[in-house]
């Protein structure tokens, strides 16, 4: 590793409201020069909306902008190039400035290590350039907290199921499952509903759309419409038959 | 639910480093004149440590101390009598406090809605108090971000399994699972390693014992010798196998 190399630091900016991203994040975002974040093309940026209120007026933006949606199955035919070009493309600009001494921070939606397009930053930069990673509260964590739904306690067994799964593995994966909490929702709304119906779950799942953020919405999954925002978790509680001590 | 009642805050203290809580649990915190938490008998109490740095001179602390260990099974002899009391006086004595119209802050370690204590209070007192969760990082969080290990990626299934489980049911899990982390290792470390080695896992499996705290180990289970600390956390990463796009 060259000795004068700029530090990368990976912050996870929490599941939305600002004051839910650490208190380590905060102090990194506070004295940050050069920010870098992905976004969708023709928006602001999530992550970038998260941090603002952190960044001071000098603050030198990186915009790294998807190609292509993040909601679908790496299988899917017309992904994988696009994608990893840019993965590539974006990994050499932020090594070319940390090559130039900057210290850089990338924003991580949720948790950098927990399903995040920081880790294809990590993989390609690491043993190359330092990297610190600041963990943050998951996407998952605050939609449960915002529907008052405790998720797993004592025995249970939680799942994690990415809604890009097809409606077969998904509805096999639930009726084997305990808790579960279905990530990537968004356009996989409706392969989801049709799992969980399979599964014989649907009755027990909860939508959580933009949790904790403005315009969060909660409601039975049964009673929701078939379309979700991007940012929506399923969540199926799995405390719900056991005895509380 | 009577008007001049106090709310009971139920904060997410995250996995050990005081850093990693969020700025809103903070936040609470500096304000905070009655403080809650619960710990082992002998011990300071570990959300009590965490929290310290961001606690009044003047706070009023109120220490609830567990009976009996968290680390076993519920189904074992002798547990849940103790414990289920234990609970009741707990929940009895914040209600006290509660309708003297006196907030209370109870300090939860990780993220309070997952395998927390906090869940105990929260079915007994939801709907006599007002209760405000504020979510954490978690454990397993710190743990996975401290050993550099992104534990899932794109259509990885993750698997959150508790240690007290019995042998055979942890191995079939792990069989079938892609990624995994097993929670409350302590003394069930033994067990845990006997079930990854049933599994044909054991290779993939790191232990990491005190994530983000003083005294952080992070080794390959199958290294480790065969007791483990209290905070201690199995990982056995998904997207080891994947291509990283």
């Amino acid at each position: 590793m060259n000795p004068g190399v700029g530090t990368l630091y990976g912050i996870g900016m929490g599941p939305g409201d600002p004051e839910l991203i650490t208190v380590k994040g905060a102090r990194i975002l506070r004295s940050a020069r050069t920010v870098a974040h992905f976004r969708k093309r023709g928006s602001p940026g999530h992550a970038w909306t998260i941090a603002k209120p952190y960044l001071t007026a000098s603050v030198q933006e990186l915009a790294l902008e998807y190609p292509v949606t993040t909601e679908i199955a790496f299988t899917e035919d017309g992904y994988i190039g696009p994608i990893s070009r840019f993965y590539a493309a974006a990994s050499d600009s932020l090594r070319l400035l940390l090559e130039e001494s900057q210290d850089v921070v990338l924003l991580c939606e949720g948790d950098p290590f927990f399903y995040g397009s920081f880790l294809h930053m990590y993989e390609r930069l690491r043993g190359h350039v330092p990297i610190v990673a600041v963990p943050g509260v998951t996407g998952m964590s605050g939609c449960w907290t915002a529907a008052g739904l405790p998720i797993a306690l004592g025995d249970d067994v939680l799942t994690v199921l990415p809604g890009t799964l097809g409606p077969d593995a998904l509805a096999a994966k639930l009726r084997a499952a305990n808790a579960a909490v279905i990530m990537k929702v968004g356009t996989n709304l409706a392969k989801i509903r049709e799992a969980l119906e399979i599964s014989g779950r649907l009755h027990e799942a909860i939508l959580v759309e933009r949790g904790t953020m403005a315009g969060e919405r909660i409601a039975p999954l049964s009673e929701a419409s078939m379309a979700a925002p991007y940012f929506s978790i399923v969540l199926v509680p799995g405390c719900k038959g056991r005895r509380i001590l």
